[in-house]
């Protein structure tokens, strides 16, 4: 797997225009991040200490364990739990089964249909810890709860989120990152979030046009927008393979072109975490990269980007 | 989940021979061993230590760190390459592959397309263990290599394997063991064998007549022969979870009604390990209990049963 500059792909003849083009080539290619990971001028002036400065900009993410309190979290599970049971007022498309069950996988916009968790998106101690590592006024560019329940969760393979964001939504610059909340305890067995430090210096470009006498291979295990096992080899040889486990409650705060990802869950105990991600509101989205009509708002905000105006209340 | 007395079982009219019986009433049940674990009469006299018999006897399964020398794990690494690469010799149906994909998952009845494997079989650090504990002369029931591929590598789901033997394949009683040889590195995250502690002692069987209301749903996630998710949260409230994990060469020697199962392994590194399963010769195959059609001779050796001829050289 050799890096591909930038540069090189003016020439296969797509708009030299996107420094972070995807779905264009024939083959993989990783190339450079062009954008800084911690925006923030003056360092010391943040929530974050410069030893979790510095960890998240070489690793991509950082873990916090006490960041809210267990009565928080307790009404934040219970929140997790009344959804799953009742969707009164949820908008149905928002509601993501896991395939081939009929078990919840995921509720989208979870900031909008809650109340809770529209408190806890513009919560100040998030809120902070994303307009410091990005320098900007933010907003929620996605919410969601994962509920990965045991016996049938199914794996999320591995994906950078700004590869997404950026060829399907149209985010410009990797100027935005994702908080992980856990709702439920996260074990090395239950499937949790694995991430590849350091993976968020480089970006991997994914391959769209398959050639023609490899397309029936490709329709049986390769997706769009999928990072190929070359270039995944190459980054986990560099920077190893963490998961971020510890007991509900546990915040994980990871870059948006991280490569993570997670395995199925058959054991008896699910995996649940909520997630905000937050982008600059000078990283709004524009149309697309990859051409095609933009995802809908619950998946990619694109209307509602309101900077938030945090607040200091506590959640329980 | 309440226990069911293998007596009642005669009342749903079918065959009240079968203590073990499964797959014939439309609820689950959870019933008592009815066989010993450790059938060894005399326990002082062989190759475990008493620590080691009580543990085994206990949870169901015993973990072995250093049974084989690295020189001799690396020539079965060495054979387990060379069989994914060459199949000359190899029945083709002994190969399985991964569902949905090409890689290959599985190869079934190593000891007989393998003359390492044959040797391993009968190695006698691995026949006196499974002659002890079953107080039997003992034959290979099956053998087969799990690739579990890095990236694609799917989840096997929670299984006693008595259940699917006694079955499918007209095993009587529980007197037989699985030994599994780890050949690459085992950690949490690459999708290693869960076992429940304490679950051989239980036997739990599994839903046959679904009712008529269900069979959409039933069809749609619930396969003949798996375990319900209520005797699954049971099994585990009781005896927890633990995973078998370490270095390649790591050996785990568990009864075959222990109930283990594993997830999925999106990472790059593959899980692959040898298993051979030992059956005592006084316990060798009837006819299915299940009453369907016998399985192949290469997932349960019906007709070639000789006792294995142990020999003590070394592998490498």
């Amino acid at each position: 797997m050799s890096a591909t500059k930038p540069e090189m792909l003016a020439s296969a003849g797509h708009d030299t225009t996107d420094v972070y083009a995807s779905r264009v080539l024939d083959h993989p290619t990783i190339v450079p991040r062009l954008d800084p990971v911690v925006y923030a001028k003056d360092r010391a002036s943040g929530p974050l200490t410069p030893e979790q400065v510095r960890s998240y900009e070489k690793d991509g993410f950082l873990v916090l364990k006490s960041l809210f309190s267990p009565s928080e979290i307790a009404r934040l599970q219970a929140e997790l739990a009344r959804l799953r049971e009742s969707h009164a007022g949820i908008d149905p498309q928002t509601l993501v089964l896991e395939p081939g069950g009929r078990e919840l996988r995921s509720i989208f916009q979870i900031h909008r249909s809650s109340e809770l968790f529209a408190r806890l998106a513009s919560d100040a101690r998030l809120v902070s810890i994303a307009r410091f590592l990005l320098d900007d006024r933010v907003y929620v560019h996605q919410s969601r709860l994962n509920y990965k329940p045991g016996f049938f969760g199914k794996e999320f393979y591995w994906h950078s989120d700004f590869e997404t964001w950026h060829t399907e939504d149209g985010m410009p610059r990797m100027r935005a990152l994702s908080v992980s909340i856990s709702l439920t305890e996260n074990t090395e067995l239950n499937g949790p979030l694995m991430l590849v430090p350091g993976s968020h210096r480089r970006y991997v470009t994914c391959v769209g046009r398959t050639p023609a006498d490899h397309y029936k291979q490709s329709l049986r295990r390769q997706e769009y927008g999928v990072p190929d096992p070359g270039s995944l080899e190459t980054l986990v040889a560099e920077g190893g393979l963490v998961s971020s486990t510890g007991p509900a409650g546990t915040v994980a705060i990871f870059d948006c072109n991280v490569m993570h990802g997670s395995n199925s869950n058959v054991t008896p105990h699910p995996r649940s975490n909520a997630f905000i991600v937050y982008n600059a509101v000078s990283n709004a989205l524009l149309q697309p990269f990859g051409g095609q009509p933009p995802r809908p708002e619950f998946i990619a905000a694109r209307s509602r980007v309101e900077p938030i105006e945090a607040h200091t209340s506590r959640l329980a």
